[in-house]
């Protein structure tokens, strides 16, 4: 039997499961905002797996991919990513898929910082630029094996750079340039810390995160003839754990309750945090990396309310922050080069120089698709839509409806006679009742 | 190592996974309908994978797969599926179950255009009938190498036809024999549309089906070396979010808000209307047959208010309508045979002629299976039920239970003395407190 | 292609879905339990992955699966579980994370009888005692090749002795010890039933549940070649559809509503039953296993009410008796060695033999472990806490804020002077409104 339809199988499964963290997204997003907020925050991960995924696919890919130019973007495959030439035995569009994944996941890290008060329109200008521009041009540097930072010999196996701390830090700026949550700052300073609405939701999307991050970092190999592959998966479990367990200990110690908005982030920086050295560090440096990840991620959380940016859901804290650590933890513990395995700084300075250069890409990315916004739809709901919630303002329907009532509407969308032109009976537009 | 252990991990996987999807179908339905009947589609679900699942495993599988007669029903194999000789390398097991899974979405598909007002009983009997008789039947015309669609060279790869639209379309003719939930239509033939009841939970329901959707495409090869693997997958992924994205864009434009509904019933449009061709086509035509099924499906949804039938989920316009588009679809795109790609007329006259099949055999099911039940238990709930909410009427209880109080119909339940017989202290039974 | 790499991608995607199966115990218990201890639950699985799964890796694994001593317990691999020598192709990373899997699943068995009144200190306590201690041990004695029990020829493929059994008796043990919860039990002796909170989280919960179960079971091959791969798979499939079927079918029968909570256990016990004879029954059994199941859980939830034991989500019903019935079941049912298979009465005298040590030892260790906890931290939340809820109490949310509104208690926790000791404007911390 080939060696390739068993990477076949195992490639379309990991990206499947990949894409499912759109899911997991999702819930985790629609479960840690106001609940007025809920469906425009599904809404937007829809708008990351449709047209963020399609325009990833038609020009992303080939800037990312495509035959280099100077080190720096991709110049081959626009409108054609299947016929990327693998070096490896593995179909490529099962390759591509793959890869569409992560470039989903990049835009979903964003929807959660910028959430309840950005313009639906920006976000989906947002999640095209970040799909064709952003996340693919500091991809190619470090993932296409001609791109500078690659060159260098920087190592970040399934994205802690690449992803998770260019999704970030472009969050970061787009979150500092969209101001904060009305109500969120008072004007002596101090901080207001709105109730997350629904926690059982927000877990259910934290389990399909963590299931879905066994494909993120083991299907990284595209390999299965990989020998790294069952450490890997332990790594990236060893790691969650970790996080989380630190984070859910700390917060017991420091404040008398076990918190979970910060058990579930806890668990999710240690799983960001392993995400480049999956495949290079030994099992108890996995842990270490995630209790140290699972202090990252709360003291992250403190500055980035410092520093006065409003993140609703802390995807500062967990993706930029642990995404830069786990970039340079690869520096520190992977086992050949290593700097407290070995000895040997030289790792440990590249990782320094692409941790520097994602911070500063991401910010860059993130100001820039800002600007565009404001230049062209306006990045900022109004401020009316705000206070009402962007589910009614954008979408015509709140999250729950638990009283049986009519929705006005849904209802104008299915009147066939404006549609379609054709007379029928009138529909009958019935006012929502109020709950 | 021997093709036949990676063919059974696959399909293995790949049934899970499309058993799964049922729990999708579950949180989509119990997402759309009112919050009074959420508890009674769950049930149905569960229904379809215990009850149907099983006769079809004793009995429909035998009539679709079994020794044939005439090109029109198997006559074997009756509660022994597994003693099936399979021309292909996979255990017979693996291949039952991953039938068993198609089975049961095709009930599961006619359960969300039935909601809110169908007799429990008669639901049951429906799954059974549609298990037993009506989707193994015209399964077997289309997917036994002897029936006589097969013969004729209809392609169906993965069930656009033999699931989707047959399930569609059975879901068209028992609703409209049903007749509409109260109050759906006004005595002046206006439509009142209700506002779903959950959308995160609709979501979750969304992105399962999606991620099952993966298995139930690629899954389809039953053979891990079949070379189009990857593109069933990637072609999978292109159409629904161009389904998705064609619906949301549309939402936007013509009315302001960007509906979730219509979105994410755009993303399964593409998903079904790929399912036939999404081994024969291109990337681009999966992109195209996406981009169409996101209006099909909204003219689609306007059609079946416009012939007064009322089907809360959309499941018509979603399976019926796009399961039609995507088995004509493979006509037009086919790579080999298409009337577009080769200007080869042929395969589309009989892709033709299987769709005109598949909508008389789904309308003629539908309305037998109607009418078996309203001869046997009654097919419509009483109106004081429907009134009520099935929740209550059928099972005792409401989806959500945010107050602290007692139930009286499971107590009765667990009544140990009553039920065995055996003397104890009595069960106390106190009424539910109102919310 | 070498057999290795095939499976290190089974065994590894069967430990995701495994692993997964926390988020199923999650939601099926915050849908079955109180609103006001919704997140408590889901905190406890939290504690289950998180901190559970870190102390089997470093110790219980060691304990469990390490050189053996007097047949009673293994005495290496402590600190270094990825040094086992496995007898068969695969990575012994791959090993240990899908036996994590299996360890955390015997502790969340235990956190759905446990809940709604155990303080959560306590809880953690258990949870790394079971890990470290219980769970080991009486695996060991069956699952180690050198453990006593598997030495006299004692079969359990999946776990439904090693895993559901230990699990479920240890959970009555505690639950006994723990007392019911307030108001659960009159002094006259009858029963309360608290209704369920959110039926469509529950039955998400079972979906996912029932979706890893086929990895629990078929994963425990760890080998792809095994030739009964499919069989597992179909006979899970069957057992679980049986149990449901009946225990839905039996409700309607006896009151006239097909109760959600208990269809949903019938699914669970059928799967339970089935774990430990899945790889050595025919389908027939499974089916009829699966039978038997539905009505085993029913009369045993009457039976936990009848010596007054409070399990408010049916963990004892479903997967103590049903451990113990599908762990007895192998020996009547095995189509080699069983009883009514061929007559041999030799296995079934194991298999009980088997059954009984599984319940003294998980009645004892449940009772030790309550001993434990009510000798350090207390075991029993206080009366107030119970009442206000533990969600509250020890986690300072609760589980729905469908109300726009400030938390206090995260504020606390988010202050950064307070935690860093570096002077920053003042984080107001404004009461959390009433709903």
């Amino acid at each position: 039997m080939e060696l390739i339809y068993l990477n076949t199988i195992w490639v379309v499964l990991a990206a499947a499961m990949v894409l499912l963290m759109e899911g997991g997204f999702s819930l985790l997003e629609a479960g840690f905002v106001r609940t007025k907020n809920a469906v425009n925050v599904t809404m937007k991960i829809f708008v990351d797996l449709t047209i963020g995924a399609l325009t990833f696919w038609v020009i992303g890919f080939g800037l990312m991919f495509g035959k280099d130019a100077f080190g720096i973007i991709g110049t081959s495959l626009i409108g054609t990513p299947e016929k990327i030439a693998l070096p490896f035995e593995l179909p490529s569009t099962a390759f591509v898929l793959f890869q569409m994944g992560f470039a989903v996941a990049c835009i979903s890290i964003i929807s959660g910082a910028v959430a309840e008060r950005m313009n639906f329109k920006a976000y989906i200008i947002t999640a095209v630029l970040i799909c064709i521009i952003i996340y693919p041009l500091s991809g190619h540097w470090i993932w296409n094996s001609d791109g500078w930072l690659a060159k260098l010999g920087m190592k970040d196996f399934a994205g802690s750079a690449v992803i998770h701390a260019v999704g970030g830090f472009a969050a970061l700026a787009m979150a500092k340039i969209l101001g904060p949550r009305k109500g969120r700052f008072n004007s002596d300073g101090s901080v207001n810390v709105f109730a997350p609405s629904n926690i059982p939701l927000a877990s259910a999307g934290a389990f399909i995160l963590w299931f879905g991050w066994f494909a993120f970092n083991a299907g990284s190999t595209l390999d299965a003839s990989n020998g790294s592959l069952g450490s890997i998966a332990i790594n990236t479990m060893l790691a969650g754990a970790s996080g989380g367990a630190t984070a859910l200990i700390l917060t017991m110690k420091k404040f008398g309750k076990a918190d979970p908005s910060m058990t579930i982030n806890g668990i999710l920086a240690g799983l960001v945090a392993i995400t480049a050295g999956c495949a290079f560090v030994s099992q108890w440096s996995a842990i270490l990396i995630g209790i140290s990840s699972g202090f990252i991620v709360i003291y992250a959380t403190l500055f980035v309310d410092f520093i006065r940016v409003d993140d609703p859901v802390g995807a500062v804290a967990v993706h930029g922050f642990n995404g830069l650590f786990g970039t340079i933890a690869v520096g520190l513990f992977d086992t050949s080069q290593g700097l407290f395995t070995t000895g040997d700084i030289s790792l440990l300075k590249i990782q320094l120089l692409g941790a520097v250069v994602v911070i500063v890409w991401g910010i860059i990315g993130g100001a820039f698709m800002a600007k565009v916004c404001e230049m062209t739809v306006g990045l900022r709901a109004k401020e009316r839509d705000e206070d009402e919630g962007l589910d009614m303002a954008y979408h015509g329907i709140p999250a729950y409806n638990e009283l049986e009532r009519f929705t006005d509407l849904p209802t104008s969308f299915y009147n066939f006679e404006e549609t379609t032109g054709i007379s029928i009976a009138p529909i009958k537009k019935e006012k929502a009742s109020s709950i």
